[in-house]
């Protein structure tokens, strides 16, 4: 009897179990799936922006039908031919094998299935890529991570057309193309493989698509977990500089997950690589949800990949630009085809946030699956509402402890203040700890220079980062930061760097009339701790809010500082008397000072230096308190630029020499407009008289804004307690403060 | 029974004579008519456009009424509060009129009457204006021009108001304000009002207007004959150097009239100034339309008025912005509110042209009148067409023979060559013979750099002309021209360039291919002659069509020739090797060159010289003929720039020494696209593989286009014979031509 039982339970399982696995394995199952399919196709014609998206996309492929397949043997860079064509060739397959399932029309698959045996018939014999550059070169590409890319889309063409192709075909292709290319971009380059690394996401997510389309265990292993022994040196280094081997580290897609993203879901290399690494992240983990739903990857580490996308929008400026932190090519925006692909992924499987649909709105475009199709459904039905951007403090470090990211917005985003107190950043990471950039909209005021690099664009450098990347761009004196002595942060070694991150003191963006970041960095100068307190302050008696900047140097020695502000746009006065030079030449010889011409140079004439200009129409004034000691430097990017590769952008820099414990405090005073059309000026100059230091202890710094007419706000920080239940007194110029909690705002007349 | 008979003649004249007299005399009469008013209340609440024009200006004017009336002790200049108080008042009083006579309402009528009564106590005692600068001061702004903009539109508020007020208050007005204001600008101000330009036509138009309102014929007659005896001493010149008096010219407003436009209704100063010098042009020209039609005006030189602006509308790039020949602030374009007087006069006056109706639908705006109405009636029937702009060749001088200006255009505004070949432009003029500007849509590709100006931004100069504007901005160097031995066309002087044109050798944009201009300069240089030949052609083998330019200079002597190309955007690659220096200094001492920091130097690589670079995501080849001595200088305009007025943009200069006859022939190139979205190239690089002469006497210069796939395209232009019906016969490197006219296009391989 018991046996017999035993049999029973037995064969009610493998009842239960046969199904499944019958109906998990009918393809398509990555992305696209049976029932979706099924959904799709009744629903054609019936949804605007997804039959125009299918149309779209129909008629892109269709070019390209009518082209014909061309498989070059690979010779360039990225920006040549060979490069742009076999790129171009695995997203047409991907969609080609949509549009097959969608449309039921076999000149698709067909499609498909002839680009896969032309790269069958090439794969088996192809050697490594003739281009030497990357620490790890691809076959079809320069670098694995391309390769990736290719596999990646192929998968889920090769998905598609699965069913259409027969058994010996799957079997050709597995053997011959498939495979091998799983193996050749994992366990023939670990070092790009098995790291902590957008690299490694894409090639893992390439590895695991592949390995579910071909129901193959140990690539989905090897995708999730990584290569257990990889043979690697610890401490070898990328092209970038950037670690490959950390001890103790894990690998594989799940440990890229849990590492690079905060419990926030901000990605330490920034916004702009979030976007790329997005697209793995997402497909790769929509494709386990749909066959191995059982392993949660959505949900995996309290379901950061939908908050990561929460997360990504958020770091854009009002016309979803991504604010250039770290390495990041300027214009880069959730117009991007990844952030369709993260927009709709998270509308569907993240709880319908209407909100998100307004910004699929704006793609005017979805993806051809389930989850594009429910976004369509959604705007077709009238739930889409506007999205509207909050101030966000993100934390950094896999377990959010490694400081953080902090974005200050007022109105409608009429001003938005990056605040950057984050890690590293892996070998993207560039050497500004306590940096800002100020955005009006989607104008830079201040700007973060962002990379020297043209992606893509061959005939600089093949489209890869340019010297100058290093040279300027990662250094602290390219960025709204503290230099001292004229040396990068932590030396500007990614070793040390990598090793630190900076401190917040308090968040606060509870109140209307002010929003407060303060952080502290101890280690990017040893011996000298750096505190920055950044405040957008809307006091009554202002039109439009001001950026307050309170930087509080303490030291155990004396050294120059330079604090720079790379305005935007033109400049208009100074209340300073300036020389300029007769010929132009570098501010220095090293970390970045040589890339820097110094076009002025003057002395403050007053307490309250104070400086004037315009950027698309608008006016701005910066008042900063100043020594009559202080040097104050014009300066223009552009020095030692034998190949042109810089921008001719501008900065001032206040300078103090000799100093030990110091304090810079400045106002960005947003006030007036001005059209070319009606060539009429509304408020040019500022409304501040003057910007004073009332209070400065190692545990308050108080400031006080004057205003022309004879109107005083105080804030006041306490540098060292950020708690908010605290009770403060201070008694400063003989009046008495009250207050909880680690600032203070106050008319004082 | 003779007698009976003459006196019921008179009787029956006087019947006649006398409604007429008091129906022309029942205000209002100047823009707005008693019949035109009663049209738009009928129709109020039916025409959208118009609709919103009234509710926007109501709650303009209504602002304004509850803030209260201030008419402050004049004392800035342009920028400062006084001055723009002033302005405010008059664009708010003539509307506040507007409104008045639309909605019926009292308070916009009582209004006007108290600011104008605030007026009148205030101006019978004002002295002149504090601020010197002006060779013509104002009393309620530095400069008459500003008391003549103020009365212009006063006169139209007094208009509105006038039979709302006692005949006790207009006596009062007209003999303390209005009179005196009138006497004031004009037998006050001769060197102001007594001239041929822009600031005469201001004050002109302003004492015609006040005189129709006044019914004060000697105004009238003032305003249209000018000063008979005005006293003035021939030679004397303003402050922009333009002259004040001229042996035997003709004044007031008919000779204004006369003079500055072409038969074409190009304007001498360029559109920037034409677009200034419009309003009070149509205003009167409308005015007497109304009150005096006998006079004809409107019809005055063959309706040169509405040709005028068809003119402008046709100088301005693809988003409306007015291409910045001479003085001209970059920015302004057909949204500037006189454009939205041109547009609707031209409208109604013009033979309803519905292209005009897509403007004003741009302009989102419509004239408070019966042309505002009648175009606000033209849209909401939905007449609107889409306004084409076409090539468009402009004759330059009163009778249309002193040079002009070309547009050559492709496709839809993809392509915009702005060709120069005009007279010196008066005291606006810049000093750029065949000079010339290119367009990719509203994107500069190669930039006229403009004017050194920040209108009426108070901290930059009071608002006017920096000096810059003239070391800088109107020299040759600073515009896409031929400079010789670094000296400016006319040596810069005023008296030398007033006296010269170019002129034109042909233009044809007949063909679909091909569209050229080609013009002669002879007196910029004495003994040296500039024959620039500009073309957009489109062989077969293109995808985008490419600008040809052939500069062939003749000599009497040795000489440096300096071309320089401001391209826009970012350096990419060049074929030839270049040194840059460790330090920039000024690339001369004058004539503009000292605003020129040298960047980089280098000698020709090739025969063919290519410079490729990206605009606004656009890749462009620059390919030139160059000889192994051509020296190539990469500058930046900035240097001996003490007030940072300069805008730190950049030039490729192809400089060749010690030559006499020489040519210079080149080839710009659209060629493909970049998406910092997509990250894609798409035909980053040139398809040309040389450019060549081919052949060059006094009689004709061929040229050779080359491109990578073997093809070639031959194109000749006849140097002397401009004639359309003279056949031509050349024979290069023993190959046969044959064609009629003065160029030839021919597909060679």
């Amino acid at each position: 009897m018991k046996l017999i039982k035993v049999k029973v339970v037995l064969l009610t399982l493998l009842v239960l179990i046969i199904p499944i696995e019958l109906q998990a394995r009918e393809h398509p199952v990555l992305i696209l799936t049976k029932a979706g399919v099924e959904e799709i196709r009744k629903t054609l014609g019936q949804v605007p922006l997804f039959d125009s998206s299918v149309e779209k996309t129909k008629q892109e492929v269709d070019i390209e039908i009518a082209m014909g397949i061309d498989t070059p043997i690979p010779t360039d860079y990225s920006g040549g031919y060979t490069h742009e064509r076999h790129k171009k060739n695995f997203v047409i397959a991907q969609q080609a094998g949509a549009l097959y399932q969608i449309l039921e029309d076999e000149k698709y698959a067909e499609y498909v299935r002839d680009m896969l045996f032309q790269y069958e018939a090439m794969y088996k014999d192809l050697p490594v890529h003739p281009k030497p550059r990357s620490y790890a070169r691809g076959k079809l590409f320069w670098q694995c991570l391309n390769d990736s890319n290719w596999l990646l889309y192929m998968a889920q063409a090769y998905d598609s057309i699965y069913s259409f192709l027969s058994e010996e075909e799957r079997q050709k292709l597995n053997q011959n193309l498939f495979r091998p290319f799983a193996d050749f971009i994992s366990i023939g380059n670990p070092q790009f493989y098995n790291r902590i690394h957008n690299h490694s996401t894409w090639g893992n997510a390439a590895v695991g698509m592949i390995g579910l389309v071909m129901d193959d265990q140990e690539l989905i292993d090897r995708a999730l977990y990584g290569i257990v022994d990889d043979g690697l040196a610890l401490g070898l280094k990328d092209n970038d500089g950037g670690f490959i081997k950390v001890a103790g580290q894990k690998t594989g897609f799940l440990a890229n997950l849990e590492q690079p993203f905060s419990p926030d879901g901000y990605y330490t290399e920034g916004p702009y690589y979030q976007r790329y690494a997005m697209y793995p992240f997402l497909v790769f983990a929509l494709a386990m949800n749909n066959v191995k739903p059982e392993l949660k990857v959505f949900q995996h580490k309290d379901g950061v990949l939908l908050k990561a996308v929460d997360a990504l929008l958020n770091l854009s400026d009002a016309e979803g630009n991504f604010f250039p932190l770290n390495d990041a090519q300027k214009g880069m925006s959730y117009y991007s085809a990844s952030l369709v692909t993260a927009v709709d992924m998270a509308y569907f499987y993240g709880g319908q946030n209407p909100q998100l649909l307004s910004v699929a709105e704006k793609q005017n475009e979805v993806l051809l699956d389930q989850t594009g199709l429910s976004v369509a459904i959604g705007i077709r039905d009238g739930k889409s509402e506007p999205f509207i951007k909050q101030s966000v403090n993100l934390t950094d470090g896999s377990d959010g402890t490694e400081g953080g990211v902090a974005v200050l917005r007022y109105g409608d985003e009429d001003l938005s203040l990056v605040f950057k107190y984050a890690a590293q950043g892996l070998s993207h990471g560039h050497y500004d700890k306590l940096s800002f950039s100020l955005y009006d909209r989607a104008d830079e005021i201040i700007q973060d220079y962002g990379l020297v690099r043209f992606v893509n664009i061959g005939q600089k450098g093949g489209g890869n980062y340019l010297k100058e990347n290093h040279s300027w761009a990662k250094q602290t004196i390219a960025h709204n930061s503290l230099t001292q002595d004229q040396t990068s942060h932590f030396k500007g070694k990614y070793e040390i760097g990598s090793q630190h991150h900076s401190e917040l003191h308090f968040f606060d963006d509870s109140r209307a009339d002010i929003q407060v970041v303060s952080a502290r960095e101890a280690n990017a100068y040893p011996g000298t701790e750096m505190h920055r307190t950044m405040a957008i302050i809307k006091p009554e008696n202002f039109a439009t809010p001001l950026v307050l900047d309170i930087m509080k140097v303490a030291s155990d020695a004396k050294h120059q500082y330079d604090l720079p502000f790379y305005f935007m746009g033109q400049v208009l006065q100074a209340n300073f008397d300036y020389e300029i030079p007769s010929s132009l030449t570098p501010l220095g010889d090293s970390d970045g000072y040589q890339h820097l011409y110094l076009e002025g140079k003057g002395k403050p004439a007053s307490d309250s230096t104070q400086f004037n200009w315009l950027v698309e129409g608008k006016f701005y004034t910066l008042t900063a308190v100043t020594n009559v000691t202080d040097e104050l430097l014009f300066a223009r990017v552009g020095a030692q630029d034998p190949e042109f590769n810089l921008r001719r952008d501008a900065a001032l820099i206040f300078r103090r020499k000799d100093a030990g414990d110091s304090l810079f405090v400045s106002v960005i005073e947003p006030h007036g407009r001005y059209s070319p059309v009606s060539e009429l000026s509304v408020n040019p100059k500022s409304n501040i008289a003057a910007l004073k230091v009332a209070f400065d202890t190692e545990a308050y710094t108080a400031v006080v804004i004057e205003t022309l007419n004879n109107k005083s706000s105080l804030f006041i920080v306490a540098n060292r307690d950020a708690a908010t239940y605290t009770k403060h007194h201070l008694k400063i110029a003989g009046k008495h403060h009250n207050w909880q909690g680690p600032y203070h705002l106050e008319m004082i007349r």
